[in-house]
């Protein structure tokens, strides 16, 4: 037994329970339900799922020993190994990376995707253990950074559902990881009430805590705990260019409208960002403007987050994870009080809650797989029916926020064509935001403004100053060919060619390209 | 002036401001932004309305004389002669009702959509004024049944999103309603908080109250009171048939089920239902079942509310209206101290706020256009384009809820086939609820109980358990082809052929019934 893991472990009696990650194996059996701490690949158990994989590997179980597994949005590289083995029978709510997609669109792992706000309740109503005689989770997984006097948790770099998944759990396994500094004092973590007894959050400011530093659990229910010395690997993010640069300037410039209109503060309202190279053009782009004491509510911190603390912009920021790359933690770690001052990690219930998001007025931004004319977004199924990555937070924000934009650029590149794929299309292949909840949509090309647009109106705004000019002509045509349509059969509220709503990706799908010879071409 | 009339108005200098409808007229131009109370047809003003009708059918400038409209949901029957007139230019955030919808679908009215939680919110950020120079509406016309001795305003059955107009409203008139009782003590009303400033609604239980009993008002911008004795007229109700009684009865079971299971308290929680012959089933339902001491969190009271307290398994209800036809109102009057004892009327932010809904674990219950075997459901817009009713809070409540549940039939007649439109399709022809928000899909057929199932899982149980039996074969034959299709496209997490999405609908368009020949069929 280490001496850094006897002093991370403040609770004595679980140092009774060390195992090695291999003596857990047995703890097992196939078709059981896990949870694993973690929250967008980081934080997320590794040594026993690592020994759970050589397991499988070394006894050729792939397809034979396979799990129902819940993690509060994405795990780590373990989690693709998983995918690899064919190891996960079923998955929610959110996932990300090739592996895992690749089991999913195979058909080998049963995904459903959910809202990363709701998830965690929903596990606690027993709603996703439905089929089970004890209507528990078998194991929950959990990264500590260290154990308080009590046996609570303190969690590493993401919160996420854990607090929900130890409440639901029949047994708890613990991985403390020494190899990365304890987390303690960074958490403000609520545990979950249900309704008839959920009381009002009473966070009305970003830095606002009232919740607990680690996670109460029943010590008899931790029947292992493992050392790990696994730190998290993120892999290198995707830096800004020239077109996620035109797309944080038109953002930058269309908030100093609104201050300038008086429908934001100076400070703008708490900022939601996603991942991707566009959400970093646009961190950029707002700790080099005008704009000062900014805050931060968001789901997940990314390095770029650092950069936005250092440029002095930055107040404070919230989310439920801190997802750095290891440069990123190593400069984490290194100012670990100055940091610590300025953000601290929630429970994804709270992260993502729409009470929250409404209340403070978030500014909620998102990049979609494609938005159609009318303002209706696929943010998940490529074609209408590949996943490429989970849902995530993107609707909880969308929905809640006082300023709704997703971010893409106009058209993206297909096998033979630099822009076979338009990203403004006239009807999605599937839909995840809709109509309701979209104020404005930016691409390299400009900025729709769709507030209080009546449908025909967005889609003149959405293809004139929003689709690349490739495509423009051929979506004013499905437009107007649409409304010549609508306007016979009287239905001229969302005009429509059900006929031709698809052809553009049909196109795609037979000759590499959304560029349509005609609209009257068949397929 | 009537002394009934004096009694009422408690703010003298008000009634130095009295005019008739007709001396109204001149205080509007076409083209102004117009707020008008009401919600769900009842609480709206009248007599107003109806001298500027009047004017315009006098004076022949139907399609020259029209304005912005705005009101919390729909108003009564002068808003249809509005719409016949061609009155409204521009009109949100919902519609009900035969005239207004033709003048969506003929291109007479811009109509646009919005969450009923949201409108109001939006409203008071300058939204929907953005083309204004002073970003205000010019006038809000508001039903009172009673004004305060500080001038405060007393609505009637509803309250909707006065509070928010009032807040930005340049000019308000005041129609005082002086052949219905006054409502005072009935209403709990929070006034427009935005953020940075918004506080935590304190609401843990349907029967608290912590607003104010009327809306605050500055004396100075009320240029004008106005007597009305124009009653609400409300159309009779549909009745429940054995259809809309088997739903409900499958409900009911599902709902015992789920008290059995432990998922549900003895009394549920509280329940949302909204308007139609199955809602009003599913409220005779539960009224004859075994359940007691049930309540109710939703945003419009009906007459089958009446008989629900009667039937003494109704403890309390609360909404932003109550929408009772004649027979009704009368029986409610008759018995008002007993019913203020048991219902309250609140801001529509407050009724349809997600905030609430998800701590309280409402139950939400609502009627879809269609929903498509992956249970994405259309809520507004027949065939893609024709806009049936407005989204009102089904989304709301539907992605809030802690469970979502959408009943239909499983199937309508066409003009030429008596189940020539199935309510469940391959892909739904306009999306307002996404898969990621219902839980449950119930028709006469039966209940598909959704809750963590795949994709595919879904569309199984969607299709052999809800479809009507004449289109079984026919979706099973979509889900499997899609499925085979995208086995060699790997690309089965959602499986559609999108070449195919769309044949049932448009089969319907060209031959009058969903029924294909075959999936080969061309259109």
């Amino acid at each position: 037994m280490s001496s850094i893991l006897k002093s991370r472990v403040r609770y004595a009696p679980y140092l009774k329970k060390l195992r090695t990650p291999e003596q857990c194996v047995e703890l097992f059996s196939p078709g059981q339900y896990l949870g694993w701490s973690g929250f967008t690949g980081v934080g997320a158990p590794k040594v026993i799922p690592t020994a759970l994989a050589d397991h499988v590997e070394k006894n050729n179980l792939q397809g034979k020993y396979a799990f129902n597994l819940f993690v509060g949005a994405s795990a780590g590289p373990e989690e693709s190994r998983w995918a690899e083995n064919s190891m996960i029978l079923s998955r929610s709510p959110h996932q990300v990376g090739k592996p895992i997609a690749k089991a999913i669109n195979d058909g080998r792992t049963k995904f459903f995707d959910k809202h990363l706000s709701m998830f965690p309740q929903d596990l606690t109503y027993g709603y996703y253990t439905r089929e089970k005689s004890n209507d528990l989770l078998d194991y929950t997984i959990i990264e500590a950074t260290a154990i308080t006097e009590d046996g609570s948790i303190i969690p590493g770099p993401a919160v996420g559902a854990t607090p929900e998944m130890v409440s639901v759990s029949d047994k708890i396994i613990i991985e403390v990881n020494t190899n990365t500094p304890s987390f303690e004092g960074i958490h403000d973590i609520d545990m979950p009430v249900n309704p008839p007894f959920r009381q009002p959050y009473p966070y009305t400011r970003v830095d606002q805590k009232s919740g607990l530093q680690s996670i109460p659990v029943d010590p008899s229910k931790v029947v292992a705990i493992v050392e790990s010395t696994q730190r998290d690997k993120v892999p290198p993010n995707t830096p800004s260019d020239a077109m996620s640069q035109q797309i944080a300037q038109h953002l930058v410039e269309f908030f100093e409208h609104e201050v300038k209109m008086g429908r934001m503060p100076e400070n703008l309202h708490p900022l939601q960002s996603g991942i991707g190279n566009i959400a970093n053009a646009v961190v950029e782009g707002l700790a080099s403007s005008n704009f000062k004491n900014l805050n931060v509510w968001t789901e997940v911190l990314q390095d770029s987050f650092l950069d936005f603390f250092e440029s002095g912009s930055l107040d404070y920021a919230t989310a439920t994870s801190i997802r750095l790359t290891e440069a990123g933690f190593e400069k984490f770690y290194e100012n670990w009080d100055t940091y610590t001052k300025k953000l601290c990690l929630r429970s994804q219930v709270v992260s993502n809650s729409p009470e929250i998001i409404r209340r403070l007025g978030t500014i909620a931004m998102n990049t979609p797989v494609e938005v159609d004319i009318y303002a209706h977004a696929n943010s998940t199924n490529v074609m209408g029916s590949r996943m490429l990555n989970g849902l995530g937070g993107s609707a909880d924000f969308l929905r809640n926020a006082k300023l709704s934009v997703m971010h893409t650029p106009s058209a993206r590149p297909s096998k033979t064509d630099p822009t076979g794929v338009s990203c403004i299309v006239p009807f999605a292949s599937h839909i995840d935001q809709t109509e309701h909840d979209l104020d404005v949509v930016v691409t390299e090309q400009g900025l729709a403004d769709l507030r209080g647009l009546s449908p025909k109106e967005r889609a003149k705004v959405l293809i004139n100053k929003a689709a690349h000019p490739d495509y423009r002509d051929q979506l004013n045509d499905y437009y107007e060919r649409a409304v010549f349509y609508a306007t016979k059969a009287k239905c001229l509220h969302e005009p429509h060619i059900l006929r031709d709503a698809f052809k553009m990706h049909l196109n795609l799908q037979d000759n590499g390209t959304m560029k349509l010879s005609s609209w009257d071409q068949k397929f």
